[in-house]
């Protein structure tokens, strides 16, 4: 069965991914002469960068999420298919799905990166990751319904085991969850809990490197460690974490943490997409791409962001994993395909590093900005309107700056709230 | 096993809910010289009269639900635990729950009720209610998943099937929902799904009496009726719904409604308490108290709110079910119970109609205030500040007021985002 778009005369473009990516390809693509198809297992487009304050209980997930319709209201050459992709065919240039197969003229794989358990299944099973915003918000409900629970535990051993963490990785996601963890036990939750004593509250992170924030600078990376303990997390290095069982985090070091959750955050892997040529998947997964972002061994299918592994001298294990990366893909390979329209050559492309930041708490943040490294309160300041300005959507920069501001004044979020949607009696009797 | 509550020398006061009436006694008491245990299956209280604009994604959970614990923080003498409540044993003065049994001096059921199928399984397994934020949002996902999902579907039939709604109930909240999607149909999703024609979107509203809104005036009646064919919404009188599929609905008149989702309110129906006298379970599973909301054939259980049934000479069926009679109950006995406390005679309860009133859409709402009736853009605006007045936390007011004047303004929602929080494995394993 073919799918339900339009034939029309003009060449397709099928984008399967509305990350940073793939959802600025289609925004710079929306007026040119191609049908843009985008396709997402998510009606909306989410902001990776602050899912761990939504874990935390410091922005509503509709904050950070943005319907992908509305970003392409009244454009009438861009389609958008909300559902899983199964394989593409390379040689009939067709993708698979199942609302039925789609032709195109240029594929583009915006795909990501999820969560790498390195093969472990049992910390597959029982870990926390933190790669979507379902995954926040059920590490949100997680939380908070341990302390629940911990409130009624008697045995000592036990309601430690409830209210402790274990975050695995110290790039800036391990950090900054680990920061903002620190601040709930330290602002938030001995007003919430007054029965519990919440010093007892144990916050580790584990980091097999022996720094953190790889990839950033050692003031980065001192600076961070320094907040973290002054904020009472507990720093391993050297350390990996080697089993979960969903009770006990078994460290390299033969020593458990005793802890109901881990939050992992300790790699990516490209998401998968059967049908390519065997050779281009390389190295973590990602798909190995020229400067023109053309998948090894095919003509018409490209890869930008996570899951594209483009080698250049600076960067010869690929371009950073970052939205950075993927938005300057996104723009460089717009410019190409307008070109290839134009009968005109495609350019290489060439990756800038516009630096990195990472926050740890309030006030406390550390930039690597090329040929200007600083951290603190400055760099914090700049950490939030950074981000601010790169949401979609007035409405969700106005929210979250009220809820920072909100935060920032009274010490408090008041998003603690255990919220599922209802389960469909059909949905539960089909699992 | 006991629930781990510190034991005082202060009397206990149990109260089972966190509604409107369990919350409003919980903090009139909060400073009383008594003990409060608050007991919920939450961890927030919900605002019921806005359920509906959160199914039709208007506005988040997170907006119209208060965690409870930040409601009581800094109060030494208030306990939350968030738990289902099992039996009372009325002997023993005790409430049993999962987290172990709780003795009480007093025992306050606000216990509130929930959608009646009226006995039709049928209808109970595939129905949509929306009696809690968690329905509301699991609805919401339910409208969006099928326009999606109506998009790729070419056959006729079976695309009305998905996008057609029915409404069964033309009390308030099917008045609400009728008129919010109606409105949605006109104005967001003709923007959202070009490919799909909105106008073929029907939507169904099911009454079994002759009118709207019985308990308001027929002005209210009459102009909500007109209001909402003006929307075109299809309203039929005398026809009840006696099946539902899941595809099709069928009516008393033996004809049916092909649609996918059918939306149930239709009446409700007070929660189950097992343990009190039989006696004093009454038409509706409703509790029967006298004039100071003691349950009929105890002495120290007291009811309030929907539960609770209390004859009156002008409400010989007892009160309305609605937030104002809760409140009253709650303000009441917090009075009653200071009396006990002093030594003085309890007073008997008595019901003031402070009005009622319902919104349709954009500047149409009806209200029925002492008095004085009235219908159009100025009763919406009443009904607007009434509701914004009564949300609990600033915080929350703030967000509401920008998110309707937005919708207002644009004509548009942007929180129409499928969320669901990821599954945990060992839930899913379980079931």
């Amino acid at each position: 069965m073919k799918i339900n778009i339009p034939e029309s005369d003009q060449e397709r473009i099928v984008i399967v991914g509305g990350g940073f990516g793939g959802l600025t390809l289609a925004r710079l693509l929306k007026k040119q002469n191609y049908q843009v198809v985008l396709i997402d297992k998510n009606n909306y487009h989410q902001f990776q960068p602050l899912f761990y304050q939504v874990a935390m209980a410091g922005l509503e997930p509709s904050s950070i999420a943005f319907p992908l319709r509305k970003a392409f209201q009244g454009e009438k050459n861009v389609f958008i298919r909300v559902t899983e992709v199964e394989r593409v065919d390379t040689e009939k240039k067709q993708l698979h799905t199942p609302l039925g197969f789609c032709n195109y003229d240029h594929l583009i794989l915006a795909i990501g990166a999820d969560t790498n358990f390195f093969g472990n299944e049992e910390i597959a099973r029982k870990a926390l990751p933190m790669k979507s915003v379902s995954e926040a918000l059920h590490l949100r409900n997680r939380i908070l319904t341990d302390f629940e629970i911990a409130l009624s535990v008697t045995e000592y051993e036990r309601r430690q085991q409830l209210i402790d963490i274990v975050i695995v990785g110290g790039g800036p996601t391990g950090v900054e969850v680990a920061g903002a963890l620190a601040e709930m036990k330290r602002y938030v939750l001995p007003k919430d809990y007054p029965q519990l004593d919440t010093d007892e509250i144990d916050i580790h992170l584990v980091e097999g490197a022996d720094r953190l924030l790889l990839g950033m600078s050692d003031e980065a990376s001192q600076k961070a460690l320094e907040f973290l303990e002054g904020l009472d997390v507990k720093v391993r290095f050297n350390t990996m974490v080697t089993g979960f069982d969903g009770e006990n985090a078994m460290l390299s070091d033969k020593t458990q943490i005793p802890a109901h959750k881990l939050i992992w955050a300790a790699g990516v892997i490209g998401n998968k997409m059967p049908g390519l040529p065997r050779d281009s998947v390389v190295k973590g997964n990602r798909l190995k791409v020229d400067r023109f972002n053309i998948v090894e061994g095919t003509d018409s299918v490209y890869a930008i962001g996570d899951i594209a592994f483009m080698e250049e001298e600076d960067y010869p294990k690929g371009h950073p994993q970052v939205a950075q990366a993927a938005m300057q893909h996104a723009k460089h390979l717009a410019g190409n395909l307008k070109r290839l329209q134009k009968g005109e050559k495609m350019e290489p492309f060439s990756y800038k590093d516009l630096g990195s930041m990472a926050t740890i708490g309030r006030n406390r943040a550390v930039a690597d900005l090329p040929g200007f490294k600083f951290q603190g309160a400055f760099a914090w300041l700049i950490w939030l309107f950074v981000h601010l300005f790169q949401i979609l959507g007035v409405k969700n920069k106005v929210f979250i700056f009220i809820n920072w501001v909100w935060n920032y004044l009274t010490y408090d979020q008041s998003l603690r709230l255990i919220i599922r949607p209802k389960k469909d009696p059909a949905e539960v009797a089909k699992q």
